[in-house]
């Protein structure tokens, strides 16, 4: 039987056999960005945890900064506070699902990850998507409010608020810090110009 | 002649020998953190830079944090803005210096530093030292208007709004960003409780 080229089972098998691949080794690369930060991203651990030999990473991602950008992709959508109407309680609430996610996600080293990357430009188009999924329903609430330099100056001082010092000191910010920060926004914003 | 510890010619000759070590590998480490990022920092690359056998670093800085620490001791203290009086103009001043020592002295690659290994003791200790020095006049400065939570708040915001784009993004923020963060802080400040 001649081949035909891109449609014989050989061809669709070995597909399947590179997307399960890749699903399997993206999932070993996150577990080891978060579960021990991207320091520990080498093709020699990750291969480790996915079963697959280092032969086979390397084949396909090259370089380390291609594992921790599957990782990243492979971390689905970022999480979000279920709006309730009362602006105040939900600028509050979305800060501390992200909180949340830095403790329990460890989205701190995903930060980190994409930081130490950030000058690739493959890194820089992951880390836009996991910017904008991030910021959009803050972006949202304080649009109702602010516009322009302001809306960007708010919502990058109440990402960094939360952000910043898990990126710098290892810790996150108590409640009173996260609704401090978020009546300087909101105070300041309904004060007359 | 019966040698006298510690007060031997040739152990003050080996204290100045290892003194002026630690000054040239702390030198080449901090040239390599800042040039190329805390992921070129190795015991091969620095040795290279320093002009020193791997063997001698491995002998005094064991572990790659070892080497990153001792680079960012050799930072010196951070730069500030001369203050004038007008709290405005001063605080914009502090994040546009600060700015400028992220596109300079490549402060955001300090951060990244620091941030990817956190959880390290000896490492935080010296980034609460960098941390401490270079948030003092910030705290000093907002410090006129408020005080208790909407402090640290203030400080992380304004600190956030120049470091979280950095080491998120890769980039810094523009004029009006910084202005339109210092007028959030202020407003809110300055707004009757």
């Amino acid at each position: 039987m001649t081949p035909v080229p891109g449609n014989r089972p050989s061809d669709s098998g070995e597909d399947a056999r590179v997307a399960r691949t890749r699903v399997d080794v993206a999932r070993a690369a996150l577990e080891v960005l978060t579960g021990e930060g991207s320091e520990a991203i080498t093709h020699a651990r990750v291969a480790e945890i996915a079963g697959y030999s280092k032969t086979t990473l390397y084949t396909h991602w090259p370089a380390r900064v291609d594992l921790i950008i599957i990782a990243i992709e492979a971390l689905g959508q970022m999480p979000h506070h279920e709006r309730t109407g009362d602006l105040r309680a939900d600028v509050v609430g979305e800060l501390k699902v992200f909180r949340k996610g830095i403790l329990d996600m460890r989205l701190d080293r995903v930060l980190t990850g994409m930081a130490q990357w950030a000058s690739e430009e493959q890194m820089r188009q992951v880390r836009d998507k996991v910017n904008t999924d991030g910021q959009h329903q803050m972006y949202a609430m304080l649009g109702e409010l602010i516009s322009g330099a302001a809306l960007d100056a708010g919502v990058s001082m109440l990402t960094g608020v939360v952000a910043c010092p898990s990126l710098m000191f290892g810790t996150v910010p108590d409640d009173d810090i996260i609704e401090a920060a978020v009546d300087i926004v909101l105070t300041s914003a309904r004060s007359p110009r």
